[in-house]
């Protein structure tokens, strides 16, 4: 009970709770409870209390940023004849965290992150943040507690970037990256919201380099976030032939030319024969295929399109595991498939050093960046595919020839 | 056109066809078709017609093993009152196959495979089979085509295993293995089953022997059917401790004195704290996690109990690849996530030469297989844990002291 720092958990706004605490997050579990409880992703409610167990970090919220399968049905349900209420999505947002504690959408069950400065930190800490840091929050909302004090007021709904004020709390085993002071925070968060895919991919390559190879690597929606952070990963990694394939014309035109895929290539990631196809025409088929396209069906083309004894790292949440599992077997390949695991240590300085460092990476997410901020009206530019992504779900005569995908990117992993 | 070998394919009764074939099946698929053409495990219908492609093989049905998810399904359809309408079972299944061509289950998506006779191989057939071989297909009824003759009638849908009269399709790019005639073919075809596990529990553990380490393995339902044969290849390929994990008594009685693991531990797969606390009991954590569990809920379980840097293989069909993605990030677990595929080059013969040189899964298989053939009423043995499965699906307070997880095993990959 004794601490020597005086940190913000010593005031008396935020007395430290002295029940024991667990690393992940248990003791903050209110539903369910007993010989149920679950851990805080899977839980129905949280106790977002602003009191610090002693290894806990409490965040004061500046701003929200929900995952984009969780803002895309939240925005789509209270869109009436192609108006946004933003109101209403407001008001449930609001629900939401007042009822779970914490931001999970119930239908899609992602959340998102967070930015915001640490205002208290427990004496046994072990994440390494004192006071006054800015930091991203780089475990999901899903099963961050977090309590909201201003009712969203300065957030309209249009857009996934939500502008908060409230208290969010740090477990002894979850991640937070100080934000960068040379870079745009926005922009910073941008990058951390994908980091674990360029750092995954790093690996991987890095296993090939390792060994003297230089891998064939194709990136599935590569001219997204992250996407192209891969890109740039595995040419930093070793990688020999990179490969970008992007859905339409227009990300085609924006790929070319930063010169981070060796071939840009236009094809239908959910078309086994298309993808295939399309990879054999650039030099595949890929020892590595990256997947960052977030609609179903993509598992049996990407694993057609991998050599034998390649490896698949499927970062889309849209990942059907059993397609994955009884694609690779019905068509007898031979294919290591990774669940894109969100982290891998170390993966936001990876990541912002390559943002400094590939300056068309650069480029490509200041002018998303650009475009996200500068956008009038519902849907954000993001999210103008999101019909095309509705059509990769239904599926229907004109899959492959009508509206293509749309590349993954933002919160993907979230 | 020429086809200097005397093959069946050369009879009347099933005369070549000369149009294009695909490896992998795709000239078979009757819908959807055009641009929208799938795989033909993703199709609504394929071409089951006995006339061959050039490098097509073609198989006389004796006996349809049906996976287990989807025999479950199709059993709880039809049991009324405890009682099971095998008529209606027997009619549902022949309108599937005539309808689509294939034995896919339209609920659980699943198939089963099959045991039969080479009737006719394609003088271009690449798969080294001749007529008269005895073979078990490796790949999975999904993708098929299949054509009932005898309307089922020696079935009277008490069990997996059905006896069934018709013809078969292998296409270019399937796997089949010639049953061992050293083995009873059932119990050959039980080991082929799950024969993807082992085989890549092998490979998994022999990355860590190369590198002279002898990893900690745990695997999750260590008394069924691909977990006993995973601990066995674990054991072979160099493994250090082997923790076998159960659900229930009955099975650590049925797995401790076969001394396949050298610690079997009772735990809920789907309590994360049960879990980890039982492989810290064990001398755990575990460096390589093999999920066999087939109840949904054992990502962040297998997560948290997995050492840092550590492997999880996931070779359960009800594995959520969301949840397994999100679980790991949310854990800040440095874990590579595998998607157990059905497929490693020589898995059959791998499988075989576990159960003949390893007594004590022999053993197991074989007691195995005496009960399900002496079940008298269905559901037989292994669905006695239905209802089990059921409860891990549907959750609820009793989750972790109430009923416990039934073991994975019988065509789980498949």
């Amino acid at each position: 009970m004794s601490d020597p720092l005086p940190t913000p958990a010593d005031l008396p706004a935020a007395p430290r709770v002295s029940s024991p605490s667990s690393p992940v997050g248990l003791h903050r579990v209110l539903e369910p409870t007993g010989d149920a409880i679950t851990l805080p992703q899977a839980a129905r409610r949280l106790d977002a209390r602003a009191e610090l167990w002693p290894d806990e970090v409490r965040i004061a919220v500046e701003t929200l940023n929900l995952d984009a399968a969780s803002y895309r049905q939240l925005a789509g349900k209270h869109t009436v004849d192609g108006a946004l209420d933003g109101a209403a999505l407001r008001a449930e947002v609001l629900d939401i965290v007042a009822t779970r504690g914490k931001m999970q959408n119930p239908v899609t069950g992602s959340g998102g992150m967070l930015i915001g400065t640490v205002d208290a930190v427990g004496p046994q800490s072990p994440l390494g943040l004192r006071a006054g840091d800015r930091v991203a929050t780089l475990v999901s909302l899903s099963l961050t507690p977090l309590c909201l004090t201003d009712g969203l007021a300065g957030w309209d709904g249009r857009s996934e970037q939500v502008p908060a004020a409230g208290h969010a709390i740090l477990f002894g085993r979850s991640i937070a990256a100080r934000l960068p002071d040379d870079l745009d925070p926005h922009l910073a968060l941008m990058v951390m919201d994908v980091c674990g895919a360029p750092a995954l991919v790093e690996r991987v390559v890095g296993e090939y380099a390792a060994r003297d190879v230089a891998p064939t690597v194709a990136v599935l929606g590569a001219a997204g976030k992250s996407g192209s952070l891969s890109l740039a990963a595995a040419r930093r990694a070793g990688a020999g032939r990179l490969i970008g394939v992007v859905p339409v014309e227009r990300e085609r035109l924006l790929l070319e030319p930063t010169g981070l895929a060796d071939e840009v290539v236009l094809a239908d990631a959910r078309s086994p024969l298309g993808l295939s196809a399309a990879f054999e025409a650039a030099g595949g088929p890929a020892d590595i295929t990256v997947v960052c396209v977030d609609v179903p069906g993509c598992e049996q083309p990407a694993i057609l399109s991998t050599a034998q004894g390649g490896t698949i790292i499927f970062f889309s949440m849209a990942t059907n595991f059993a397609a994955a599992a009884l694609g690779a077997e019905g068509l007898a390949a031979d294919v290591r498939m990774l669940v894109g695991n969100g982290y891998v240590p170390g993966h936001a300085d990876l990541a912002l050093s390559l943002l400094r460092e590939v300056p068309a990476v650069r480029t490509l997410f200041e002018s998303r960046l650009a475009a996200e901020s500068g956008s009038p009206t519902p849907p954000p530019p993001q999210h103008t595919e999101q019909s095309s992504t509705a059509a990769g779900v239904t599926g229907g005569g004109s899959q492959l020839l009508g509206v293509l995908p749309r590349e993954a990117g933002e919160g993907s992993a979230r």
